[in-house]
C-alpha cells in the first residue's frame, strides 16, 4: 500500500494553474514563498508516505468503544503525537494563537497528501481546523485564548456537532438545548449523531463545537447558538479540570473510512454538559456559514485525494499483472494489462478527472486567500463571490467523481478488486462518504443554483465561463484543435444552461432544481476542461526551455486532450437533460413509485 | 428490509416486450403457458419475499471456515432445503433429469427474485444450473445418469473451477493436472481460486467442475479439458462414498456478497483428487463457452435485480423522510424528501434503467429459447446470432449501471446510507462483483465489438439498429416526439460507432478497442431507451382498453420519457469518443503513468 505524493503534478497545479507567487506576495503571508512551500511539500510528502500511509489500512480495522472510551485504531494515536511533535495541525491556523500562518493554497497541497495517505486519519485534524476558525472568528478574546493555541498546537483537537437524528441536512429542526447559568456559562443538553472524532485517546482534551437552542429561541434556523463544550473543564491555570457532562454513546458501524470514530454524542444527561456561548445568541448558523467553505473545500480536496490514491494502485497493479496477448498480436504470450487498451482508457480517466480537480481545488483555494487577503476592496470582493461559486463544484464533482474513480481503481484490479486484502476496496468504500456528509450533492447543486447563480443573476457564472472561452482562442492559437473545439461547444452548452437557471429559479424553481446536479457535473466538467486547457497551453510554452521535463509536459498535453474528447463531450448530454428533461423528472405521482 | 417482487412489472416485460405467448409455444414447452407462467412467479415472489430476503442481511455476516469445513450464513442451510423441497433449483433443468424443463425466459423472471431477495443465496443455484448445463450438453450418459437427477433437484450443488491465480481472464495459463487412472477415471490436481460456494455444508454433495490439462496437452487453450470431480465420490447404487481429494484451503475476505463463500480450492494434495473427464480431451474450453451465454446471461440479472432491491429501499427511505421545505415553497415544514427534485430524479434515473435493463434482459432470454427451440433453423441461427450479440450488452451495462444505481441508492439515504445497519450500503458491496465475474466489462466489450460485431460484419447489429429505427416511426406516429427525436440522434450515432469498429477492427484492432467499453455501454442505452420506446407504444394502446391500469401504464410512458432525455442523450458523447477519442486513450508510453 505504497503512496506517492504526487509533488511534481502538485506544484504544476500550484505554480502554474494557482499562481502560489501571487499568493505568497499577499498581505499577510509574508514569509511564504515558492521555495519555502517547496521544503514544506516535501516534509509533508515525507510524513504522508512514512507515517500515515503505512497505518491507512490498519486503520480500516476501525476505533473501539467501550464504556464510553474510545481507543483509536492501531497506530493512530502515535501518527497523531508525531503529526503535533510535526507542527502539522496549525499549518493554516492563525499565527497570533501559534498557527504557521500559510495561505489556504498551501495547506490545500498538503491536505491533499494527508487524505490520500490516510483519509480517516486526516479528518481529524480537518475537524480540529475548522472549529479553530470558527472560535477566531466569532468568539471572545478571552475563549480564544483558552482553546485556540492547544488546539492550533493538535494538543486538544476539535469536533462540529450539528446533526441530530430528526435534523440532517436541515438544521432548522434542531433540538438540543442551552441554558444559563449563574456563572455566565450554560447547561447544554441533547443528542447528536455521525460526530466525526467526536470522542478517542489521541488528544488530551476534544473541544465540541454545539449548535443548541435558548431558552424562547425563535423556532427554525434563526434560533440556533453556537457553544464551546469542552470534554474536560478547563482550570484558570489552563490546567485540565473535571470531566463534563458530555458522553460518547456509541460509534456507527460504517461503509468505509473506519479509521474514524463516528460517535452519536448525548450531552448533559446528569447536570447539564457546561458550555460557553461563541458570539451572540442566536447567530450560531451564520458562524457555521463562515468556515462552510473552508470545510467544503476541504471534503473537495477528500474526494481528489482518495482518488488520487486509488489511481497510483491501479497504475501499479497494471504494470505488474501479466495477463492475455496484447490486442491485436500475433505472439499468444501474455502482457501486462497496462498494455491493454481498456486498462489504458480506465487509468486515463481517472488520471484526467484527478488532475483536472486538482487544479480546480487549487484555483479555488487562491480565491479563497485572496478573497481574505487581497488588499483591493474590489478584487477581494470579486474572488469571494468566484470561491462561493467554486465551492459547490469542487466539493460535488470531485466527490461524486470519486465514486467513479475509486470504482475504475477497483476494476483494473479484476477479482482481485474485491478481495479486501488487496486494499483498493477500502479506497472504494472510504470515498462514498464524501459525496454526502458536509452536504450531499443534491445540497449543494441547490445552493449552486440558487444563491451561487441565480441570486447574483449569474455575473460569476457568466465571467468564468468568459474565461474559459478565452482560453478557447488561445488553444486555437497554440494548434490544440481537438482541445478547443470540445471546450468551446461544452461553454456554450454551459451558457444555455445557466441561462436556464435564470429564466426558470425565481418562476418556476422546482424546473430549475431537477437539473441541478447535472448542472453541478456539467460545471466541474466544463471548468475542469478549461483547467486542463490553461495547463496544455503552459506545458507547451514550457516545452521550448532547453532543460525542459519532456515526459512530464507532454503528459500534460496529453492528459488534457484526453478529458477534452472524453469528458468534455458528457456536457452535451448533461445540457439536454438540464434544457428539456425536467418535466419527466417531477411528472409521477408519489405513489407511482 | 422488506422486497416486493415487482410482479406487475415482470409481467409487462415478459408478456408484452419479450412476447411470452410465443416462447410457450416453441417446441419442447408444451406446458408452459402465460397462466401457469403467473403462478409459477406468485409462489416464486412469496418464496423470495417470505425466505430469502429475510435472511438478506444476516447472510452479511458470511459464511465461516474451519478446518476445511464451511458452514453456511445463519439461516442459508434451511433456506437451501425449503428451496430443495419446492423445486426451484431444476426451473429450467431438463425433465429427463427431475427438472421442470420451463423456458429460459420464464427462469430469467424468477432469478430476477432470487438475486434481487438475496444475491448471494442466489449464486449456488446459479452455479448449480451452469454445472448442470455443462454436463447436460457434454458428458456421457453414464456420467449425466449419475449426477443431473441429484444436482437437478439442489440435493447437491455444482461450482466451476476456472481461474487459477496466474490465470484470471486469460484461461490459456491454466496449469491444473489431470492424469489418466487404471480405471477410466483421472486424478485431478493443482489450486482453483473464486471458486463460488465452492465449500458449504447446505447440501449432500458437491460436483466440481474443473478445467486441467492432460499429459502432453498441447499449450494454450486448445489443451484444457474439462472434468467432473465431485466432493463425496459416488458409489455404483447412487450412495455417497469415500471423501475425495479435495479441500476447500480457505475462503476469501470480499468487498460483498459474504453469504456466498468464495473458496480457495486444492485438489489433489494427497493422492489426486478422482475426476472423470466431461466429453472428449481438450474440449474443456469449447464446453464453457457453450454455457457462456446463460450464465453470463444470469450475471446481467444480478445487475438488474440488486439495482431493483436497491431501488425500492431508496423509493421507502424517501417516502418517510422528512427533512427540508419543498423547493419554492413558503411553508418552513418539512417534506418527505421524495418530493425534492434532485431525490426525484435520483429515483427516476434507477427507475429508469431498471425498467430498461429487464425489458432488455428478458428479449435475450427469450432468444436464447428460439435458439435451443426454434423449428426453423434460419430463426433458430438469427436468434442465436442476436443473443450473442445481447449477452455482452446485458451482461456489461446492466452490471456497471448496478454501481451507479446502488450508489444513488446510498446517496438518497444520505449519511444514514454510509450505516451499515441501514442495509442499503449491503446491496452497493454486492453490486461490484457483478461488472467483474463471468468475464469482466472490458473482456465483455472486446467479445463484443470482436466475434459480435466485426467476425459477422455487423449484421446483427445493423439489424437491431434497423428495428429500432423502425420504433422511431412509430413512436412519432404516435405522438411521443421527444422519445422519437432522441432515440433516433442515437441511433444515427450508434451507426456510426458500429461502422467506425467494422473500418478499424481488421487493420487497427488498438483503435476500436479503446472505445469498446463505451460502445457497449452506448449499446446498453440505445436498445434499453429503445425496448422502453415499444413499452411506451404498448402502454399507449393498452391505455385505449377500459379497465386499463392507467397509474401503471402512464408510469410507462413517463418513465420511457425519463429515459429518452436523461440517458440517450449520454450516447452523444459516448459516440465523441468512441470515434474521435482512441489516440489519446493510447499515447502515453507506460513510463508515463
Amino acid at each position: 500500500m505504497i503512496y506517492h505524493a504526487p509533488i511534481k503534478d502538485i506544484r504544476f497545479a500550484l505554480n502554474e494553474l494557482a499562481d502560489l507567487p501571487a499568493i505568497c506576495g499577499l498581505p499577510g503571508y509574508g514569509e511564504c514563498s515558492v521555495e519555502l512551500t517547496d521544503a514544506v511539500l516535501e516534509e509533508a510528502a515525507k510524513f504522508a508516505e512514512g507515517v500515515l500511509a503505512p497505518i491507512n489500512k490498519q486503520g480500516d480495522q476501525g476505533a473501539k468503544w467501550q464504556d464510553g472510551e474510545v481507543t483509536a485504531a492501531p497506530g493512530f494515536k502515535d501518527a497523531w503525537q508525531q503529526y503535533v511533535e510535526s507542527g502539522w495541525v496549525g499549518l493554516r491556523a492563525p499565527e497570533a494563537y501559534g498557527g504557521q500562518g500559510m495561505p489556504a493554497l498551501v495547506a490545500a497541497a498538503a491536505e491533499e497528501m494527508w487524505c490520500a495517505s490516510n483519509l480517516a486519519f486526516s479528518l481529524a485534524p480537518l475537524l480540529t481546523l475548522g472549529a479553530v476558525e470558527a472560535i477566531h472568528h466569532h468568539a471572545s478574546d478571552e475563549l480564544k485564548a483558552i482553546y485556540l493555541p492547544m488546539m492550533s498546537s493538535g494538543q486538544w483537537t476539535g469536533t462540529m456537532n450539528l446533526t441530530e437524528p430528526q435534523a440532517g441536512s436541515d438544521l432548522a429542526q434542531v433540538r438540543s438545548k442551552a441554558v444559563p447559568a449563574a456563572d455566565g456559562s450554560y447547561r447544554v443538553s441533547g443528542q447528536k449523531i455521525f460526530i466525526t472524532w467526536g470522542e478517542h485517546d489521541m488528544a488530551e482534551n476534544i473541544v465540541h463545537l454545539v449548535l443548541a437552542r435558548l431558552p424562547d429561541a425563535p423556532a427554525g434556523v434563526k434560533g440556533i447558538s453556537l457553544f464551546i463544550v469542552p470534554k474536560f473543564l478547563v482550570n484558570a491555570d489552563g490546567s485540565l479540570g473535571a470531566r463534563n457532562d458530555v458522553r460518547c454513546v456509541s460509534l456507527e458501524h460504517k461503509l468505509g473510512i473506519h479509521g474514524s470514530p463516528t460517535a452519536v454524542m448525548s450531552f448533559g444527561d446528569n447536570d447539564g454538559a457546561v458550555g460557553y456561548l461563541v458570539g451572540e445568541p442566536n447567530k450560531g448558523l451564520n458562524y457555521m456559514f463562515t468556515m462552510m467553505n473552508h470545510a467544503r473545500l476541504g471534503v473537495g480536496i477528500e474526494g481528489m485525494a482518495v482518488s488520487e490514491r486509488a489511481y497510483q494502485k491501479a497504475v501499479e497493479y497494471a504494470r505488474e499483472r501479466v495477463q492475455s496477448r496484447a490486442v491485436g498480436s500475433p505472439d499468444p504470450a501474455g502482457v501486462a494489462i497496462i498494455q491493454h487498451p481498456d486498462v489504458r482508457r480506465m487509468l486515463m480517466t481517472m488520471r484526467a478527472q484527478i488532475e483536472a480537480q486538482r487544479a480546480l481545488t487549487f484555483y479555488a483555494a487562491a480565491a479563497l486567500d485572496r478573497a481574505a487577503r487581497h488588499p483591493v476592496p474590489d478584487e477581494a470582493a470579486r474572488n469571494q463571490a468566484l470561491l462561493n461559486f467554486l465551492i459547490p463544484i469542487v466539493k460535488g464533482w470531485n466527490t461524486e467523481q470519486a465514486n467513479e474513480i475509486t470504482s475504475l481503481a477497483v476494476q483494473v484490479h479484476g477479482g482481485m478488486g474485491f478481495i479486501e486484502e488487496t486494499g483498493v476496496a477500502q479506497y472504494y468504500r472510504d470515498a462514498r462518504i464524501t459525496a454526502i456528509y458536509e452536504g450531499t450533492t443534491g445540497i449543494q447543486a441547490l445552493d449552486l443554483i440558487g444563491r451561487k447563480t441565480a441570486m447574483e443573476h449569474g455575473v460569476t457564472a457568466r465571467a468564468l465561463l468568459g474565461e474559459a472561452q478565452s482560453t478557447v482562442a488561445k488553444l486555437q492559437a497554440a494548434g490544440f484543435d481537438s482541445i478547443a473545439r470540445n471546450l468551446a461547444a461544452a461553454v456554450a452548452d454551459a451558457e444555455r444552461c445557466v441561462a436556464f437557471i435564470l429564466e426558470t429559479f425565481g418562476s418556476q424553481p422546482q424546473l430549475a432544481a431537477a437539473g441541478s446536479v447535472p448542472f453541478l457535473k456539467l460545471m466541474g466538467i466544463v471548468l475542469g476542461g478549461w483547467q486542463l486547457g490553461r495547463a496544455a497551453l503552459i506545458a507547451k510554452d514550457k516545452l521550448q526551455d532547453a532543460d525542459a521535463d519532456r515526459d512530464f509536459l507532454n503528459a500534460k498535453i496529453v492528459t488534457a486532450r484526453f478529458f477534452a474528447e472524453h469528458l468534455l463531450p458528457q456536457v452535451s448530454g448533461l445540457a439536454a437533460a438540464i434544457l428539456h428533461g425536467a418535466d419527466s423528472v417531477l411528472e409521477l405521482d408519489q405513489a407511482q413509485f
